[in-house]
């Protein structure tokens, strides 16, 4: 595995290990705008306490949930450069679990090498790909999904987790599935794109469709050979690669890579070109936290439906008199500093407060941080970028 | 004058000038209740940056709205003890000037104290009391306005300051008059108790009756001599005080004096018991800076009415999208600290910031701060009241 930063002793004794046991790549990017200002581009997300994470980060959280499914040694991390620190304190890792990307390619090029990595020792083992900042309520479920599709994958068959829909969202892309293959298995018909209102409830009741939620389960050889075969200009710059793993020129060929490749998500680069997928239906309450809204919806509430980050980390209870159903949250030094939050008559609000800016904003609004994000962009803030 | 605090070398030099010269008696007492998490009990409304009195404080901005009526010697600021320390830092006058309430016994004993400081040695010197968290536009009007009813009450009648009401405000109570003395005087016909909403608006449209700010004018001896004849009980106590003057047992008789005294209001114990009293209308842009709400009605506002103070004591400007008429403030510490806020979608609301509060309330509710406070003491949070 390459190590921009640190050896390889834990992962070279992973990779001697039985080789049917499963690999994690768990999948820490982001640009850190949906939760400003707690969210930051070098404190994206998955390093946040979110919603019922807290007091853990979402990444610590993904990582923990994999227990018991994925040994500890099997977990990597991809992650940009500028994050590599921030996400190794987080997580604690033997430094050969980081792939720090050395530019954001989105999701394709390094699942393609990080399958590279795995099959040099490793080729049929069985890879999970899952985003770094989701929530799953039930992560005895979780894992237990996670094995259905890693026997499906074994059997040489990249395979998706689709997500049991729970409302007609029309914010996911939904996986339809084709016939039942066994027990909890199923053939992909196809990915669709983000639907209407009416497509989306027409596609809950129908049963046939699952939320995409980027989770994939595959060997790792498999990997390779698809994405060999659809994003084939990879193919000898990921050969470089293996040409040199383990040497001084590791690193300046993983570059050549990043620096050549096409930026492509594994969804279009390689899911929708291929005709031979499996898709495991789960349903062990989901969330991808995208907003704030979610992250109210998912906390802990008093019976006047406020969720208070202080009333779970300290005892500097927060104040509301009339006021209902909003979201009180502090991070960084803000939660250390547990300043009183006083709400007086106000319903359906997020307050957010950390070292250096506040934020104030509607619950149903809270897609419109991103505005804030742009404002700032816009006046070169970058201190609060 | 008592000196709890200091020498009495500038206040000695006052009462040697021209007794026709005249003096102030700015009250600066207050629970700071009503501007919570700014306000607290160690730092009343009056000792706040507030609305259009920023950056100064609303007492300093009153004692220099007296600039050129009363000679900044001839100031005299009646406060509690405990609040000396940051009066005296807040505005700088020399110790003699301040006269430190061992207890708060409203405002009947404070002038009657001071009534009698200054008819010592000039008995025939107007004095004007006011109150020292009150706003006023037009400074100079409000001069033009204290000069007239100071001419009046050289004539031996105490004189009051009535606003010109410019809504039928059910807050405050209202003077009557009665038949016009001489230019801009009136006799007084009465005080009346805050009116219901449909009594108001008779009040306002009959032109006959102004609100009562709590301005006084009148000479010391005739304070000195109403005090008499309406709180008789007072007399031997301050004639104890005066027998006392300048000695090392003074501070021990006013102490007996706030002990002792009844708590009353100047309004109750002498005004409404004195038939002979004169009102001077006056319309000069007054504002008793009630509630968050009046602190939003006179700050300055961007085009879609939100008001910010960084937006007036720094660069650190704050972000207002899709937000209409909103109120920013941040007092004390977290004025200096400088924190951004960001304002999404929502109107209409009052955010304030200090370095150990935060409060979110809709304007339109400003008066309920009052309830965090309650709630604050029955948690027996003495570090936020």
């Amino acid at each position: 595995m390459l190590l921009p930063c640190g050896d390889d002793s834990a992962q070279s004794a992973a990779m001697t290990s039985n080789s049917r046991e499963i690999f994690a790549l768990i999948l820490a990017g982001g640009s850190g705008t949906r939760f400003w200002p707690a969210s930051r581009r070098l404190r994206p997300k998955q390093l946040l306490p979110l919603g019922p994470s807290a007091p853990l980060s979402l990444i610590r959280s993904t990582a923990e949930r994999l227990s018991g499914l994925v040994a500890k040694e099997r977990i990597m991390i991809a992650t940009g450069e500028h994050l590599l620190a921030a996400t190794q304190t987080e997580l604690a890792l033997p430094p050969g679990a980081y792939l720090a990307e050395p530019r954001a390619r989105n999701t394709a090029p390094c699942i393609a090498w990080a399958a590279r990595i795995v099959a040099r020792e490793h080729p049929d083992a069985v890879m999970v790909v899952l985003p770094s900042d989701q929530h799953a309520q039930d992560a005895e479920e979780f894992r237990r999904i996670l094995s259905v599709a890693a026997d499906a994958a074994s059997e040489g068959t990249i395979t998706t987790i689709g997500i049991v829909p729970t409302r007609p969202e029309i914010g996911y892309g939904y996986i339809k599935r084709a016939a039942r293959h066994r027990e909890g298995v199923y053939r992909v018909a196809g990915f669709v794109e983000k639907p209407d209102r009416a497509t989306a409830q027409r596609y809950v009741e129908s049963g046939e469709y699952f939320w995409n939620a980027g989770i994939f389960v595959f060997r790792a050889r498999d990997m390779v050979e698809k994405i060999d075969t659809h994003l084939p200009e990879m193919k000898p710059l990921l050969d470089a690669i293996d040409q040199h793993a383990g040497t001084a020129g590791e690193i300046e060929k993983v570059r050549e890579f990043f620096d050549r490749c096409e930026s492509v998500s594994i969804d279009y680069g390689v899911m929708e070109k291929t005709s031979d997928l499996f898709v495991v239906p789960g349903d062990f309450g989901w969330s991808d936290l995208g907003s704030w809204e979610s992250a109210w919806e998912l906390s802990p509430k008093d019976a006047q439906g406020n969720a208070s980050s202080s009333s779970r980390a300290s005892s500097n209870g927060d104040v509301f008199i009339s006021a209902k159903n909003n979201l009180v949250e502090r991070l960084g030094s803000a939660a250390e500093n547990k300043k009183m939050i006083a709400l007086v008559g106000v319903e359906d609000l997020c307050v957010i407060e950390t070292d250096d800016a506040l934020l104030v904003i509607p619950r149903s609004r809270s897609q419109e941080v991103r505005q804030v994000v742009e404002e700032l962009q816009r006046l070169s803030r970058t201190d609060l970028l």
